[in-house]
């Protein structure tokens, strides 16, 4: 069967053999993709694992980490890239759960990785990546669509962590939607730096090989090593979060670069405010800006607001994560009925496609609860206007219900972003005798002082309604929590005031 | 399940229901996509067949065509779009063939399928296609990637018709193929003037509703309606097989139009002289011109020659079909023992990948013949060279044994091709007592006299080694007989011979 992940390295390596596949920019190490087809299939041999089996990989963003995204799976294994940004305990956990065979580690990561395979009796650790892939191409496994390739564990928003287990043919059928939307050419020079542990940072590793474009791989995200990396390298395509994107613009303010290489900017993983898309659309008046809406149950990709979608006059889809791509259908659902909402109701956002996960890594109970009728129920509530394009409002979990009526937390969220002396913000319910939950706002200033909590009220009694206003304001000049794709981890700053 | 061809209308009618999906030419009808998604729902209540059965459709291109193209797959009936050059014999067998419930015919085609109709029994005939799509919207059958959703009679280039069977998977997998190859967008006008009764033909028709872009149907082939049409429909888009482009030249170089909305010219189905597609280059320089190559039993991409390639300095690529698209695996193997062939050597083209048949009608043997674990055998003899990039040199029935020495008929071809007087020309073996096979040729020019045969030999020998050379030549200033989809149907010249 040709379904599987190796298929897009054979065909670049065939048509596109002698072109450039990787550049690592932090070792120097370029390969061709004749080279990185002969690599993984000496990595599928190497790795002594049965198929099947489950190799972990904890490492920053490298041409090694890249090689197991493709080869471990190619190989019939299945990959469980771990986040680095974990703590000994929550790795320890996320390996006994895996049932991990093999451990494979950066030298950054090698510390941690000992303690990780020694507690959770992971069988072999391997540091040295180069061992893996210096010996001849041996692949033979038999694969099909329905092999599963990867188990990538959603740190989600909330709760214990799930392994989403996803297929050769979902994340193939990902690529094939992110090859429809985005329009991958050989001449294409992607830049990875939003990190290759989380299927959002993959996405485009898959459909950019299977077109034959090159790969430029950062470690992880630095502004002043991005810029660089664009000018070295003429970057013409780069996925950034909303918060890369802002540290980006702000570092390029001050130390000019040239950018003039990019022709196509993608967002996503979290949402962004309208301030921060007007200055990228300003700043880049001649490239393609795109957002992304998704999740790693989908593999991800669902919803995209094009590019034409950014530039169109008026602005009116800017507030959208767009509409589901060419592949992929999303409805509005009643989360109780099951039932479609009408034209701008609020409902759950429902997923189906081939790109839909298989389920979750021995938890059939919460399989069973995501997954209706071949639907994915993403928990994520939007509405839709007349032309089909979703309005993220909130994850359902997230609404606070106060004093009976229901407050969309990013509403608050967007209103407070508005006031000049905000940097970040989270909005979420806490408890209150009176009201039920109470709206509760966690804000980042960039001096103490720069703003008060009334005068933020006072600003958001301006805009919406009072009962929407935070009735308590935390300021703070720190970062808030956020996961290792970018995703604010709201749970840990609501969970205190619930314990 | 949502992979059915029931999908992309629906799609484009929740994101652009507004928006024109079909412009009929010849009737001045036009339907929104809103409407689109209800007329085929209303036709497949309308249809009154079983889930599974035939229906059969003998009509030019039209609106009410489209509609059945889309809508009796997504009823969950099996299309059968029948070709309506052939003569009533044949269409009786291939009626009684697929069995058909019930026949749509348009008025046109009236005649000849009353009586089809009556002679193969078929229960139903209808001839007011508007009368089907009038009722309400009631589609409610139960479809998976699997299901059956057309046979397709490819009247090939030999002997008795087959009736390709391709399931909605199929058909979608294709779909997805163009999408990546050619990136259809909803603002794309597509002109569809090959015959909506070949699969190349309705290739883009699936595709282009995917992405919501519109369609315009001409009846058929005729350079000044296409000129016309191009011109008040602002067409970006269009699919011809070389002799229309040819035809279009010629007409355009004497009746000059506004073809400047043209952006993309796709060409298939046959091959075509340098000479021409040096000429398409030229009167197009701002368009994008991209040769497609494949056959029904892939439904049907396989290859493309890209618009960069055409455009390649030095122009080294314009003699091949191109590359795999991303999708489809085609591979030059040894016929006799399958295994591949190296670089440079001639192989039959052996393609693989989702959008392969289930196999042919209610011929198990000829399946089990073209079907070898997984691959599509094509009977298509090619080589590649060192990119990966097929070069077409025969079908293997057409290659000429001569005195021991293989010769294709494509290479004579080519050189008689660029004689100034010859206008068309097929090349053939014919029964010789001395060397087994003489090499035949049937060359048509604008008027007697224009060349002789001996001056063609003559010329052919100044290119090309003397036993290629045609042994025999017939003068003629007839057009040489094609398929509904504009393939030379050679076997029809050389059957005489045979006999």
């Amino acid at each position: 069967m040709s379904e599987n992940l190796g298929w897009p390295v054979r065909r670049a390596a065939r048509l596109f053999g002698d072109a450039t596949a990787v550049v690592d920019v932090a070792s120097g190490a370029k390969v061709t993709y004749r080279e990185l087809e002969r690599r993984i299939g000496a990595l599928g041999a190497a790795l002594d694992v049965p198929e099947g089996g489950r190799v972990g990989v904890l490492a920053a963003n490298s041409l090694a980490h890249l090689e197991c995204v493709l080869g471990v799976p190619a190989a019939g294994r299945v990959l469980v890239s771990l986040n680095t940004r974990l703590a000994e305990d929550e790795l320890c956990a996320l390996a006994e759960d895996a049932g991990l065979s093999v451990l494979i580690a950066d030298e950054s990561n090698a510390a941690i990785a000992e303690a990780v395979a020694r507690r959770a009796a992971v069988p072999r650790l391997v540091l040295e990546h180069e061992a893996l892939v210096g010996g001849p191409d041996a692949l033979t496994a038999s694969l099909g669509p329905d092999t599963l390739a990867a188990i990538s564990y959603t740190g989600g928003t909330t709760g214990r962590p799930k392994g989403v287990m996803l297929s050769h043919g979902n994340l193939l059928a990902n690529a094939r939607h992110n090859l429809i939307t985005t329009g991958h050419r050989p001449e294409d020079r992607w830049l990875h730096v939003c990190p290759l542990f989380h299927v959002a940072g993959t996405a485009n590793v898959l459909a950019a090989t299977w077109a034959g474009a090159r790969h430029v791989v950062l470690p992880r995200f630095d502004a002043t090593q991005v810029c660089r990396a664009i000018e070295d390298h003429a970057i013409t395509h780069v996925v950034l979060v909303p918060t890369m994107l802002a540290m980006l613009l702000q570092h390029e303010a001050d130390h000019p670069a040239d950018l003039s290489s990019l022709r196509h900017i993608q967002y996503a993983a979290s949402p962004i405010t309208p301030e921060l898309q007007r200055r990228v659309l300003d700043r880049f008046p001649d490239c393609d800006v795109a957002q992304f809406y998704g999740m790693t149950e989908a593999a991800p990709t669902v919803t995209t607001c094009t590019p034409a979608d950014h530039r169109r006059p008026g602005g009116a889809r800017l507030a959208s994560v767009g509409a589901p791509v060419v592949g992929v259908e999303a409805e509005l659902r009643d989360p109780e009925s099951g039932r479609p909402v009408p034209v701008g109701a609020v409902g759950e956002i429902w997923v189906r496609g081939p790109n839909v996960m298989v389920g979750y890594w021995q938890q059939p109970e919460a399989t069973a609860e995501a997954m209706v009728d071949g639907w994915y129920r993403s928990g994520d509530a939007a509405y839709a206007d007349a032309d089909g394009y979703l309005y993220l409002v909130d994850r359902l979990r997230d609404m606070i219900i106060t004093g009976g009526e229901n407050v969309y937390s990013v509403e608050v969220e967007a209103v407070l972003a508005e006031h000049p002396a905000v940097l970040e913000v989270a909005v979420f319910g806490i408890p209150d005798e009176r009201w039920g939950e109470a709206v509760h706002a966690v804000v980042v200033v960039e001096e103490a002082g720069a703003a008060s909590a009334d005068e933020l009220v006072a600003h958001c009694r301006g805009s919406i309604a009072g009962f929407k206003a935070p009735r308590s304001i935390d300021l703070t000049t720190e970062p808030l929590p956020k996961s290792g794709a970018g995703k604010l981890l709201k749970h840990r700053l609501r969970e205190p005031f619930w314990a």
